[in-house]
């Protein structure tokens, strides 16, 4: 049996066929539509959805589903993605647009979930019977496992763990609208944000450091990757931006395990590349400050397995050993 | 069927005997034992267990089990409370000790838990599938239910959210050793804390104020209660301390209400008799504040219904709908 899911994410969509196994078989990409009306909206991910089981030379006829991962409050009583982040659609009727264009069942989740989904069934959580996917990217994307059972909330918004404030006092603003949220310390954004402010900073007086050179002297051009190369090659600043980094990520991980004492945490989104970097000091620091400490039994902090991958193969898989209905 | 609990706690012990509907039937309580040894405390809990079964005229024949909430990770497979907070005892085999001494089947859990589960079975959190009880005392202590399970985790030390950091960089110290943890700040200890600080301050600056009266001009016998009470009286400095323990207490219910989407929060410990005072500004902030603004369905807020004794009802009914084996 084969399977297709779909990512739909602010800028791109992909749809791809999936084994049962969490392999990917071929996958289909394209631009997100700027602005588009629920029907355009379908209309892109219904072709994309074709292309690639044109791509694994597969019908409709042998699918079981359609699984589709959304930035949003995915409700699958309805079929309605009530908030589709960035993309201004509310009440997008996700599931009757796509049954009606691809003649199959179509099952929603939100995709942070999707993503902790396909590394619990295929990756990283693997076999965990409580984990938590914390996925580092613009902002801090959290799927929360519990016994096999993605916690959706009474309102399929929970697991937005990027918003729990680290900062009540003096925090940064975030685009949730309170302060200190810990995405706006610990996203893979904010490091290179921090960085950019950094570099220029150091640069304004004249001592611009390695990090300015990776990046040809334009801050602009600082990202994860060169920071994390600077760091590599010791440089006094990426070193110090890398550690500050892991205290402000350390701290909301921390909270995590006083809150859940998960199985596993895996950390993804692209700056988990680096976790040769960050999971020994992670690991060091969590030991330090959990609160059960006195435990033998204790949370693993992995790096998740599945990459960009993981919402395709976590849409693709949501109907299987899925316990509640669509 | 009526059942038998116990709330060990660290200078009191209460046992009772609960019917099913979460009445309390009788109560026996005592002192903890100073220092005491692993069978001490088990002697010390058989005694009032007895007093208990007398009082209510039951026999140990007419009981299924003996349930016993401990402030510790109490482990339901060993039967062993592994680290019991306050009492210097680890690893303290609760349930055999108990069930030589009373010759009962005995089942035991976290004591925050216990209450999270009275409030689930016959408070203010019935009915609820998601739910949290978060208890307002000399910390701040959690239980949290999801699918009618309480949250243990992996090492039976989950809920502990007093201890999530809302204040990373120049927080309050925390027992647990970090900086900035919840309970710091949005404890009933904080709240006294911060009020005692105030208006020995204000006294010293030879401007008291209502509740430097109402404590007798001492600043030790300021207390939860004065607090409220000069609040009531429009008392501007009880209404700024109010005022910003609210924002510390919203600070933290707006990151569970992010992480988890529960149906219910339930607040709990004796301030939560000014419930009048603190619920509708919380439930505005809570409001203002979550990330899911948009959506039709969201937490309630509730305060907790059974008081002191859900400790006990929550122990003498760990049996009653638990999913899971003890």
């Amino acid at each position: 049996m084969v399977y297709l899911g779909v990512d739909l994410g602010g800028s791109h969509i992909a749809a791809g066929v999936v084994a049962e196994n969490g392999r990917l078989l071929a996958k289909a990409e394209g631009k997100t539509p700027l602005h588009p009306s629920a029907e355009q909206l379908a209309d892109a991910i219904a072709l994309l959805c074709r292309e690639a089981m044109a791509q694994a030379n597969v019908t409709p006829a042998s699918l079981p589903y359609v699984g589709l991962g959304a930035p949003g409050a995915a409700n699958q009583s309805t079929g309605l993605v009530e908030h589709l982040v960035n993309l201004h659609l509310d009440n997008w009727p996700a599931r009757a647009l796509l049954e009606e264009r691809l003649g199959l069942p179509v099952r929603i989740e939100n995709d942070a979930n999707a993503a902790a989904w396909a590394e619990y069934r295929a990756g990283c959580l693997r076999g965990a019977q409580s984990a938590i996917l914390v996925t580092l990217g613009t902002g801090i994307g959290g799927g929360i496992l519990q016994n096999g059972q993605l916690l959706t909330g009474c309102n399929h918004n929970a697991g937005e763990i990027g918003c729990m404030v680290i900062q009540a006092v003096g925090g940064r603003r975030c685009t949730c609208g309170r302060r200190g949220c810990w995405e706006q310390y610990a996203s893979a954004s904010a490091l290179v944000r921090d960085a950019r402010a950094a570099v220029q900073k150091n640069a304004q007086a004249g001592n611009g450091g390695l990090l300015w050179q990776l990046a040809g002297q334009d801050p602009a051009r600082v990202d994860g990757r060169l920071i994390f190369a600077a760091a590599r090659q010791q440089d006094p600043l990426a070193l110090r931006l890398v550690r500050r980094y892991i205290a402000y990520l350390g701290c909301g991980l921390t909270n995590l395990v006083n809150i859940f004492q998960p199985e596993v945490i895996g950390l993804g989104g692209g700056i988990s590349a680096q976790s040769d970097l960050l999971l020994p000091p992670l690991r060091k620091l969590l030991a330090a400050q959990r609160i059960s400490q006195h435990s033998a039994v204790q949370t693993q902090l992995k790096a998740a397995e599945l990459g960009n991958d993981a919402g395709i193969i976590g849409a693709a898989l949501l109907g299987v050993d899925a316990p509640a209905a669509p």
